[in-house]
This record gives structure tokens, C-alpha cells and sequence, in this order.
């Protein structure tokens, strides 16, 4: 066997982040001020979020913004991350295409979230702040989350979806070893949390939520910031060093990718592997397809409509201009549980509504089989989340063997599975099912959200 | 912050593994019939093993065993791993001291089991085995051997300890993930579980009573062999591409470590890491310090007595010299149970009474405080076997400041805790306890297994 992992070395590092909105013919439309529907100002988010965020947020000149030393010192911890050829896989397919993917499992909570995490918790701290809220799916976040806010001496409290709470206790001890609280979302705590509870009594959560829950907490709290994982814009920014070394590492191998594909819960896997390959295609004119994997059972890309929505549940965000299922969109329980948020970020919006873009939905059956194949032929398993991309470059690496031409596929392992064996249990256990989202469900809670907004 | 991690490249894994009984000046006494008593011969070893692994189990003249391309392969998965400096450990502690651990966890399974597990499933299935059988602790072996099985096509039956089989029920999961059948231990399907079922209704098992029950199944099964994950010479030497890589990266990072540290269950990590350093000292006379932190609850090294014992409970091995607590021995539910084992591999037995290497014993809540400062230090959640290392560790760093002196410290981090995540849990609410061994309970195992050997 040639080479399998292509290494970087900690000089390869990325040292600016690709921000893809300054190479944007059509800018992203602004968030809005709920009440006077006028676009938001700076100065309007920084009561929530810290400073140096925000103005990342709103950059929509500068395609590179230089990632602070201590950032990079964080990301030496496990970064660069290995490109592996898929070889076992490949032949497990008996296919002609050649399948890489981007190895973002092995950093210490086990998935990508820690590239947002610790540039997140680090523009808190030098901005004064003492204490941080965020809201977590499966926990992949929220661990994440932990582990940076311990490092920069944070405070951290974490909504975790409920659903996740029950099926991943492991997630919950890891961000309480690294000394965050953790409260089940919904729960009583809030205002956002009790009216759910009243209206839902069992509801199970969601990320929309969650996000309501920490964002009235980080507001009620002194000296309180709230972070978030995925949609924004600077969360995106963040992550492109995933695709940034991704495109070094592609040039080790000889190779460049057809297609690139990536799960998509609000876009932060997906953006992180898919922006630094997006930039040839709108600054070289390179032919290049993007997939984003979505759940069938939370289909916002594949099902949802382009509008301004809510980013939460209660309603509490700005309005953001989003490919969404309706922010009270109730996503089925599945096991990807950072897939389960009903719209997609405003950056990612803009670009599927241009069609620079495509997305597919999955069904979860469907990921659970080819998670199991990866495994087996790979010999690491994956995230019920991540196991969406996998499952996508299964298609297109068959569809290539239908063809019999080659193709070059890379994919974005965004983490690993061993938090998640509860899920396996019950898919070989044969408890799992798919979940249908049907265009009638959709519209129907599209036109309440109509009525809510105006 | 200079460079965090020293990395190497794949043609940097190893070409050979380190085979250090060559070097011994006091080879380690032979295994023996317990019938007659006579040295055994490697025919008597081939219907349990695999012959190429049996060779490699008597070879007491090559220092230098090639590695079979095919397993090199494998390894480069996840090979070479990290060598990483311990920069916020250091701080944490605001010693003078250097600390360095090899970052063993970084592998698809968590730990460093799969260095042994592939080389051994290769030599089964080059042999034409269709089957085979092992036992597991905590799961990391068999979930390694489990990958391993997968991947060159081999059955596999894994008797895991009971106690692990029920805290760590996800390690269950992902070695059925891969395809393996998992038996609790002790179980019916064997006479020496029900033997011991009959005679103790609630004992929660050990490695002892495992390997049992897994080389009863082998003997009984047509075309199947049984393989270990510790104890035995061919396990030490597969592991030794741990230390061989980290003899490289603490070049690269230009010290040379005054100690090495690893945890002790039967000896596979520990020699790994140590048997390529130990090499320093039996061959060029240099003065470097080898440490085995093992627990106190299971003080083989430390309060055991060098003597020929079985290495099962029910007496189905050849007799091994070791240092044992007696084959009968019955550890304490702690959960390092991958530690929870009677005795010591012949060559560190040997090593350990030639006086070339130290042992230290570490009680479960002290290796629960390391963990935890290690993982907000160092942002990595430890194995609770791997956090053995981690307070000897820091021991040494914490010697060295009182001292006032500089001090090199290796250890190896064998594998993370992200399975382990329950031990936390109990451990943050005050759950877990200390266990203690007297020298009067293991004179008194002692002088009972002398009158079974005898």
C-alpha cells in the first residue's frame, strides 16, 4: 500500500482563516432586528456575543483574518489533522473512485467542534468576560465547549438537548470532568424552557431550543457571553482550517476532488471542509461539486425554503435569512443529534440559493449501514452525524463504479462514533428507523412561522 | 509555545520490532510443562498459538524482527503517533521539570492494544486459522483484536471480565461493531466458568479466569487459536514500535528522558515504551530509570514474589516465572481493568529481579486526581489504566520540585478515557474508593498456590 495519511507538520498550521463572504458576489443578507426589521449593527450583538467575534461576523471584506498565536498553540494540541486515503474502503466498494477523507475524530473530545471552541472561548477571556453559556446537540459542542473554557478559565453552563442528555451520558461527564454544568434542555430554568415544558410536557429538545434557553441565561447573567457551535459566521470562519489543510494535503497526494462532501446539521463541518474549495470555484472558475449530507428527517436544505427565521426556538435571535424548516420545527429523535437544528447558516443559505451548492437528505438506516462498512473497512468508527458524509461519498463512489469512470472523492469525517455505541447497539440490535419528513409538513409549519414573523 | 508535538512521518514507523531478551544477560527461565516440569518446547505451543508467533515467543538471539509489510499497513491507520510535550501539565504543577507522554490514544480503538492485535491476527490468517479466541479486561484488547479479526477475516470470540462487560458496556458495543461475539466472563459455556460460577455465584471475573474460559474454547474449536493481549514475549515485542518511535521524537525534541514511565497490568504498554530505552541501559551502559506504576489494589510488581505460576485462574498455561499475587488471586473492582491481572510478564519479571527497572503502587483516587488535572491541562481524558502512569508522573515532577531540579519525564499515555466516562462520573460524586492488598493476603495466596503447583 502507498502512502495512507498524509501528515502536515505544526508549521502547517493555517495562520489565517479563510472568511469566503469577502470572495461573495451575493453578500449574505443581513440578520434583522426582530421588532423594526431593520439589518442589525455591530453594536447590536455585542451585549451577546464577545467583540472580536461579532466583528468577524460582519466581515464581509477581508478574506483572510489572522488567527491569534494563542489559538494556533490550542490547535497544536492535535492539529494538523491527518488526509487518509480510504484504500479499505475503496475495495470494500470494489469501486474506481478514490475516496479520501479529512480526520477530524482525533482530537481529544473526538470530533471538529474544538476549532471554533477554543478561538470562541479566547476572544472572551481577553475581552474581560468571566462566564459563558452554550447550548449542545449530541455534545460533541458542548465538550468541546468545556474543554476550551477550562483552559482560558471560563465559567462555562451548557444546554444539552435532552434527548442527547439521556442517549449520550458520556458526553455529559466529559464536559463536567472538564468542570462545566450541564442542564437537560428543556428544563425549568428558563422562561423558554418552562413555556415548552407547560405547552410539551415530554418534549425531548432541540438544538433551536437549547439555543433559546442559554441565550436568556447568557442575557440574565453579569459579565455573561453566549457562544454557539454552528451557523454563524465566524463559527464557519473558524473551521476552514479543516479545508485549508485539506487542500495542502490533496496536493500531497496528487490529486485534486471531484466533489467534496460534508454532514450538514447549521454548517460548521461542512463550511469547514467545503469554503477553502468553494474559493477556486468563485475565484478560479475550478468545476468543483459541494454536497451537503442532511437527515431526511430534518431536510432544511432539501425541503426547507429560503426566508428570515428565528436561529431558536423561543425566538430570542435576530432574524437570520436562512434555508429553514421553521425555527418550532420538531426534529424526529435520531441519533445525530448535531444534525438535528431546523435551519442552515446564512453563509451556506446564500450559497445553495445561488447554486454553488448541492445537498442530499438520508435516510438513517441508510448512515447506519454505511457507518458500519467504514468501520469495518477502515477500522474507525464514525459519528452517527458524520456517518451522513460517509454515506454520500458511498453514493457517488458507486455511482462512479455504475459509470466505470474514475472520480475523486473527499469527505470530512467530522468525528468519531465511541460516544455513540448506544446507538449501534440498536442498530444492530434492529430497534433503528428511518424518519420521513414530508413537502405537507413543511409548508404547514412554514406558513405558522409566516405568521409569527410578521 | 514552541512545538507541542514531535511527528513523525509513515516510513518513520518502525521496520523491525525490538526484541530485548537478545540483550538480556539473565534470559528469562523458561515456561514449563506443569505436568513434568520440563522447559516446553515450541511444538507444545502450536496447537494454542500461531507458529509465527511462537517463534517469535522462544527467539532469545535476535534483537531485530522484521515487521511484516502487510502489518505495517495497518499501522500506518493511525502510526506514527505523537510525542507530546506536557506544557500545561508543567504549569499546573509549576515544576522545573520536562514532561513528555507518547500519545498512544490517538489509535481508532483508544489505545495501544492494536499495536499487538494486528500483527497477531495477521500470522493467525497467514497460517490458514479460520477462528480465534481471547479474552479482554476493560475492552480495550478485545475491541483491538476485534479491528484486527475484521480487517484479515477472522472469527472472533471475545470473553470479556465481567465487572468491565457491565461498566463499560460500549466497548461491548464497538467489538460487535466490528464483528466480534462478546461473552461475559465468567460464563456457562466453559468448564472453567462454570467451575467458578458454581463455586463463587456473583464473582465479577478477571483476565485470569478469561483467559481460562478463551483457551478452553480454542482447544475445543476446529481450526482456532487463542491470543493474548499482555503478558507474553510476542506482545512486548509488538509493542516495542511504541518506544522505538519515541526514542526518535525525544531526539527531535533534544532531551533524553532521566525516567520512563508506564502503567503495569501484564506488561504490554510498559514494555513498549520501555523495552527501546531499556535497550540504552543493557547495551551502552546509560543511566535512565524505568518505572511500572501498577495499582495498589493489584501490587504484582510490588508485594508479589518472583515464582513459576499459571497465567490463568483455572491452571490451563504452561507455568510462567513471573511476579505474581497467585493465579487465584481475585482484584479488587477498580477501573483500570485492564490492569487487574495476577502477575508479570516473564522478561519483566526478570528485568524487575535483576534489578534493572522499579515498580510503584498508585491508589485508585490518586490516578483519578491525575486524570482530572490532566485532562484540564492537557485537554486529554485519560484511561483510567493510562492515569497510573499519569500520577507516577507526576510524583516525579513534584520530586523534582521540591528538589529544585531539572528532570525529564516520559510516560506513555496508553489510551484515553472517552469509554471510561461512568469512572468520572462516580468519581466526581465521591463514589470510588481506595483499595488496599496486605503482604499477609498475598503470603496467604501464595502459600496456596504452592500446594497446586506442587
Amino acid at each position: 500500500m502507498e502512502s495512507k495519511k498524509f501528515l502536515l507538520q505544526e508549521k502547517d498550521i493555517p495562520t489565517a482563516w479563510y472568511n469566503i463572504v469577502a470572495d461573495m458576489e451575493n453578500k449574505p443578507l443581513p440578520p434583522l432586528n426582530p421588532k423594526t426589521k431593520e439589518p442589525l449593527k455591530p453594536e447590536d450583538l455585542y451585549p451577546l456575543f464577545a467583540k472580536g467575534l461579532v466583528d468577524q461576523e460582519m466581515n464581509q471584506t477581508d478574506a483572510w483574518i489572522e488567527i491569534p498565536e494563542e489559538v494556533r498553540d490550542m490547535y497544536k494540541i492535535w492539529r494538523p489533522t491527518p488526509l487518509v486515503r480510504a484504500y479499505g474502503l475503496e475495495k470494500a466498494l470494489d469501486t474506481p473512485a478514490h475516496i479520501y477523507f479529512k480526520n477530524e475524530s482525533v482530537s481529544p473530545v473526538g470530533s471538529h467542534k474544538l476549532n471554533s471552541a477554543i478561538p470562541q472561548a479566547y476572544f472572551c477571556k481577553k475581552e474581560g468576560v468571566t462566564n459563558v453559556t452554550t447550548e449542545t446537540g449530541a455534545g460533541q459542542w458542548g465538550a468541546s465547549m468545556a474543554m476550551a473554557a477550562k483552559h482560558f478559565g471560563l465559567e462555562l453552563a451548557v444546554y444539552m438537548v435532552k434527548v442527547s442528555y439521556n442517549q449520550k451520558p458520556y458526553r455529559r461527564s466529559i464536559m463536567q470532568t472538564f468542570g462545566a454544568e450541564v442542564i437537560a434542555s428543556p428544563s425549568m430554568s428558563t422562561r423558554a424552557g418552562r413555556d415548552i415544558i407547560t405547552k410539551h410536557p415530554n418534549y425531548q429538545g432541540s438544538l433551536g431550543t437549547a439555543i433559546s434557553e442559554a441565550v436568556e441565561l447568557a442575557m440574565q447573567t453579569p459579565n455573561c457571553k453566549y457562544v454557539l457551535g454552528s451557523v454563524l459566521n465566524h463559527v464557519m470562519l473558524h473551521q476552514t482550517v479543516i479545508g485549508l489543510e485539506a487542500e495542502k494535503q490533496m496536493e500531497m497526494a496528487g490529486e485534486y476532488p471531484d466533489v467534496v462532501i460534508a454532514c450538514f446539521g447549521g454548517g460548521s463541518n461542512f463550511s469547514g471542509i467545503a469554503f477553502p474549495f468553494l474559493r477556486h470555484k468563485l475565484t478560479q472558475g475550478k468545476n468543483i461539486r459541494i454536497v451537503a449530507a442532511e437527515p431526511a428527517s430534518c431536510p432544511k436544505l432539501t425541503r426547507g425554503q429560503f426566508q428570515y427565521d428565528f436561529g431558536d426556538e423561543a425566538g430570542y435571535t435576530p432574524l437570520l435569512p436562512m434555508f429553514t424548516l421553521g425555527h418550532n420545527f420538531a426534529p424526529a429523535n435520531i441519533h445525530a443529534g448535531g444534525l438535528r437544528y431546523h435551519g442552515a447558516g446564512s453563509i451556506v443559505s446564500q450559497l445553495k440559493k445561488d447554486g454553488l451548492m448541492d445537498a442530499v437528505d438520508i435516510q438513517q438506516l441508510e448512515t447506519f449501514k454505511a457507518a458500519t462498512l467504514f468501520a469495518q473497512s477502515e477500522g474507525i468508527i464514525p459519528a452517527p452525524e458524520s456517518s451522513h458524509a460517509i454515506a454520500a461519498a458511498i453514493r457517488e463512489a458507486e455511482q462512479a463504479k455504475i459509470e466505470g469512470k474514475p472520480r475523486t472523492i473527499l469527505f470530512n469525517l467530522s468525528g468519531h462514533g465511541l460516544i455513540d455505541m448506544a446507538a449501534y447497539d440498536q442498530y444492530l440490535a434492529g430497534d433503528l428507523t428511518n424518519y420521513e419528513v414530508t413537502d405537507a409538513d413543511v409548508e404547514k409549519n412554514l406558513s405558522e412561522i409566516e405568521k409569527i414573523i410578521k
